[in-house]
């Protein structure tokens, strides 16, 4: 067993083990313990939990608005719900524990349960597992084992716990119970989208037939003499299903109902499911087993986080829990899609096929604000329209509300999903998508932005006035250097595909949009005269204009001296990092992580020394960007330590769960999948500058060896780096792939590839 | 005795006169009884007075910053100071008062107090009078007599107190004192600049020769045996020079002292003075005492803080105290200038060379911002460089600094002063002024206003974007209603001196300025295409984009409930006026005062209804614009009531005296001056829309007639206006005048003309 941090263990690399309970941890625990699917998200807790336990079932595309400010997923009734009691004493965890541990199996994405308790000189055992069927998505499995060391008598309920934990309200109408072969089900209708939700347990025992209604659980009853040391088993599946996905959930929830044989072969094809994800998507890393389950945690929480079943958002908590309403920020194209993009592109289509289906909400906000072509929502769920509110923040001081401007001014999320557009059409040339979807969202968000610049006709240039780039503390900045950027490249690519498409395809996209003449002749003079900044005498790009001239404090960490309340933001309006260079996560060096073929290494080095100790990486976004950036320029020691303070944001709970009154507990799904990202792009130094493919690793010292897989050009590899050698490994090969090593070209075809560096 | 309100009354409507002590009357007092002359302004305070009592000479052109905050003038040694004793016993103003009444003589620009008291059985009397004379601008000069009802010894001191109210630290080096001819002198320099400031006292009694320094007064000593019911008099003059005026302030200062021969003969010519400034610019009101005394206060005012002997700056507040940096805002051109357009040009022309003579600040700030052109400061001082400090409130809740923008956004100023100037060249035909400065300010304001407009592509129109418009509680706004006009009419006016003026004075401002032809073309199109936000279905036009989706609050005052601390600043970042439509001052309506041509009627009033309840008058330049509008629409109710509200300002001490911590105590000249635009533009409704003139009297029920004076095309006209006539007398005529009453066009050339309306 290898100690990853306090009673964090791992005996394989494949699962974290915790042998110390603390009912404190419920919030963390219930998040970094939890299962699921993509569909549905089921919180790391136990069956006899209830909601002051945080025990949350999330299921995808369930949005409703209970309090008039978040719409954010609901919470569904927990049909996992029981209870046990012993000789009469009810079983619960403020019992003499002698024994605990659960553990989050990783390769089966499993989580479970072992407990020894004594009540009245009987030890009492008790062995809890469940998963979120990876194949059929409606289907939550448990497996509970009872074992004591003398004859007893227990008593089993099951049910259905409908007085469930939700942050913003209550999100259905009063539930409709209904009764299927002797389980328990029920049928509810969401507040604002009437959305109907069907959940139903199917008990493997039999129960009793009455049923009782108390303090909010449907529930039935059996009462069992168990012999010493024969295990009672308890099997119990959790079915739900949504009127979003099926005309009628009902007949659909007892359809599965009917297929469910035993806990056994769900099981079975679910962990087939995982080992195909794990097949693709795996890092195996030799030396550092510590490294190697941080990574695989995150790995498996940017999975589960993930919809593949059709197309929507992942949530920035993933359907760990409702905060950040279950949406889609540009974490999701800038974070979590490059790992599906390089491993799984299917994934990466249906969330780049979301941003398509959600072109209309784009289009409406961009209509709403005066803009022409598709503004996407800062905080974007099933229609794209904009879930932020213009006030979300309090004044912790005056308990004022605060308008901040992310819905209005982060303008970069509409330019973010242009290149990503773009960088998946280069990587798995998938022109079906470029035509279909792909070229039709480039060019309304082109279409936005030329109604965004503006042109300053006497320094002949087109500048982006008051926006907010990804370090949120400065709001209300002129040419931010990351979206000038981003916007000249969403030109360049808006004015390619002009030429790259057939004339046929165009035409009927253009004629489907309305694309004028005129409407392109802007476009080429946007991308000839917007306004790049350059480095400064020192190397360094400015963040936005005048960004040098505000008061520098370094390490940025000096400046929370200043806070007058532990709770108060440090942005606008008049937070302590406003007047100040300290900046919340990654910005200007966003822009060398994503291009860094755009500036010399002299250059990433200079903004690299100038911006990190200014930074105060208090967004879970930031130490990733930051990590692989150092990583590929060989700052090895700058590079690990913000490896791990990335990898470990969530396992380590080191953010806060509340801020300012708003729960933003979870997992940090960006940060989860960024994993991927710091290792292959950083350590291995993996990079497509739109052109070539190339790899430049610099390992960590503690690491051996380093392995994945990636899919380019619809070919499949396998890279095997030492602190030497490259080892490729043709898998499937459609194409043959030119790949830069340390500059130098080779082509991978059928043969494996050795190369030293 | 007619009382004007409280303790104060009038007698002939020439003066106001209070006969109620109050000591916490100090600061109001001091600047209502205050006299000047537009060089110096002495506060009515009392010769015995010290700092306490804020005793203030404030000179114009003395800026220094002593704090490194605010630079502002100084206020000068006083070398009134004096004290007495009877019988040894000092007099002050806390013993038994018998008889105590103050005066201000409007007519004759003096300040008098009276008071007995008795002490020990024996009534003394005290006169005291003060006037600075307005025929030579560096001497103040003082008569004080003294009678006992008994035989008495008075000991007399007369000195000069070094020890001086300052508001921001002290802003003299240690000074040099002097003697010359007996009387005492010093000679300072100021702290930042070093500018040498010379003060004499000249006394025409004698005394001692022994010189004592004590306390900061340099003093010396006289003993007279005084007889019963004989009077003493002790007249005594201040003379200040200043090396920014002489080269040798000192030897300046001694030529005065020497051509001083008696308080009757600088009086005399003080007088003549006087009736002069009043033969110009009397407003004569038959039938309402006390609104007759309130527009003279408040024209008295206008005028001793308007410095005429070189071009210099209006300050706020005048030189009544150093608040708001003895320095100019767009108050000067749109408040106080009116009145001396029209009465009084050559004072008109004098403010606006002020403003040419700053181009050059004006010229440094745009660069300094990255723009071309004059961008005007928005606190001027002597040479044009920006005094508005990027911080200057206090968030008095977490006592941290606010960065407002009064200095960057609240561009207006510019426009302001075109407009101003092309309006004081319409009205005065002077053809010099345009030529030698008009036209070059007119070109760098227009060459500003290109550099900061923005071409919006795709709307194919010029919007200002991030603007603060008059309303100072709304920050960051876009197409400010009154801005976009101004900037719009500045471009009209800039193309039309290219046509206007010959081709050779065209060529060598253009040469001198290095105007482009492709300037110019740009300018024409700015001025085609400048958005100009026109009225909603209401009638309304929008005061800037996104303002009428703010919160109503109607009528504005209700929210001040909403204020947690009684001091805090309701605008930027987050006080409570930002998020709702309560604004802080005419914004919308300022347009509408200014060109009522531009619009119909029924527009005019319905945006006065729309803004006027909306509208918290927390500005002193607010009621007086609304008042012009209201009477000029005949609104008689609301504009009698605001005209009301702006006269009795200062009088009534209806305004914070310290606001943030900040003193803002002293004259609203601005206000002072909008008394006369309230009656001449608004009761008798006069108007030049720069191409006629025109009249359209409402007199409030009151009021029997009005008459005033104009200087129209450098005739001189009288006008005598009754409810139902209008008498026009030509005084001195060099063009004919054509006059539109109430629409119908009548010509003035040699003969009185009557008119009934």
């Amino acid at each position: 067993m290898e100690t990853i941090k306090k009673h964090l263990k791992t005996e394989t690399g494949w699962e974290v083990i915790n042998e110390h309970y603390d009912k404190m941890q419920a919030i963390t625990e219930g998040s970094n313990f939890m299962i699921g699917n993509g569909y549905l998200g089921y919180r790391g807790t136990f069956f006899e939990d209830r909601k002051d336990a945080y025990v949350g079932c999330i299921v995808t595309d369930s949005w409703d608005n209970a309090d008039g400010k978040w719409e954010e997923l609901a919470t569904v009734h927990n049909a996992l719900y029981g209870t046990f009691s012993f000789n009469k004493t009810p079983f619960s965890m403020d019992q003499n524990i002698l024994d605990y541990s659960r553990t989050l199996d990783l390769l089966n994405g499993l989580t479970k349960r072992g407990v020894k308790v004594e009540i009245n000189d009987t030890i009492f055992t008790l062995e809890e597992e469940k998963f979120a069927s990876m194949s059929d998505k409606n289907v939550i499995a448990m497996k509970v084992q009872i074992t004591t060391s003398k004859d007893a008598v227990i008593t089993l309920e099951s049910g259905i716990d409908t007085d469930i934990w939700s942050i913003n309200g209550h999100h259905f109408q009063k539930e409709t119970p209904f009764k299927y072969k002797n389980d328990l089900g029920t049928i509810s209708k969401t507040n604002t989208y009437e959305d109907t939700i069907v959940v139903l347990e199917k008990n493997m025992v039999a129960f009793g037939k009455s049923v009782q209604k108390k303090s909010g659980v449907h529930k039935r009853q059996k009462t069992i003499s168990l012999k010493a040391n024969t295990p009672l088993v308890w099997t119990k599946f959790m079915i739900v299903t949504n009127s979003n996905d099926v005309l009628d959930p009902l007949k659909e929830a007892k359809t599965i109902y009917d297929s469910l044989i035993s806990y056994d072969t769900v099981f079975t094809a679910h962990c087939q499911a995982w080992e195909d994800i794990w097949n693709k998507q795996d890092i195996q890393l030799e030396g550092n087993m510590v490294d190697q389950v941080g990574i695989r945690f995150n790995l498996y929480h940017a999975c589960i986080a993930t919809p593949t079943h059709k197309p929507l958002p992942i949530g920035a908590r993933g359907l760990s829990c409702q905060a950040y309403q279950g949406a889609a920020f540009w974490d999701q194209e800038v974070f979590n899609l490059p790992m599906f993009l390089y491993t799984n592109p299917g994934v990466a289509r249906q969330l780049l096929k979301y941003r398509y289906l959600t072109l209309e909400g784009a289009k409406e906000k961009a209509k709403k604000h005066q803009y022409e072509g598709a503004f996407y929502a800062w905080i974007s769920g099933k229609t794209g329209k904009e879930l932020c509110p213009d006030f979300f923040f309090k004044d912790v001081i005056t308990n004022r509300d605060i308008r901040n401007h992310f819905n209005l001014w982060q303008i970069h999320i509409s330019p973010d999903i242009a290149v990503s557009v773009n960088k998946y059409v280069e990587v798995t040339k998938d022109e079906d998508f470029l035509i279909k979807y792909g070229a039709e969202m480039v060019f309304e968000i082109a279409r936005f932005l030329a109604s965004r610049v503006d042109y300053k006709p006497r320094r002949d240039r087109y500048e982006i006035i008051r926006v907010q780039g990804p370090d949120e503390y400065h709001e209300n900045v002129d040419n931010n250097a990351f979206t000038n950027y981003q916007t000249k490249i969403t030109f360049d690519i808006a004015l390619s595909y002009l030429n790259r498409l057939d004339k046929g395809s165009i035409r009927s996209i253009r004629d489907k949009i309305d694309l004028t003449d005129d409407e392109i002749s802007l476009w080429e003079d946007i991308k000839d005269k917007i306004y790049l900044p350059t480095p400064n005498k020192d190397g360094v790009l400015e963040q936005f204009e005048g960004y040098f001239d505000l008061e520098s404090i370094v390490p940025a960490s000096k400046v929370t001296e200043r806070l007058i309340d532990p709770e108060e933001y440090y942005g606008w309006p008049n937070g302590i990092a406003v007047f100040t260079q300290c900046i919340k996560q990654a910005d200007t060096i966003q822009l060398l992580h994503m291009y860094p073929e755009l500036f010399d290494e002299e250059t990433v080095k200079a903004n690299y020394d100038y911006y990190e100790p200014r930074t105060l990486h208090f967004s879970s976004l930031s130490p990733s960007v930051y990590a692989t950036v150092a990583a590929r320029m060989n700052y090895l020691e700058d590079g690990y330590r913000l490896f791990k303070k990335s990898l470990m944001i969530d396992l380590m709970n080191t953010n806060e769960a509340v801020s300012g009154g708003t729960f933003i507990g979870g997992m940090h799904t960006a940060a989860n999948a960024a994993a991927w990202q710091m290792v292959v792009l950083g350590f291995a130094g993996f990079h497509y500058d739109q052109h070539h493919f190339s790899l430049k690793p610099h390992l960590p010292t503690s690491w051996k060896s380093l392995q994945f897989n990636l899919n380019l050009l619809q070919s499949d590899l396998r890279f095997l780096i030492d602190h030497h050698q490259i080892q490729i490994t043709p898998l499937k090969m459609n194409n043959p792939i030119s790949l830069f090593i340390n500059g130098k070209e080779v082509i991978i075809n059928h043969k494996d590839v050795t190369i030293n560096y």
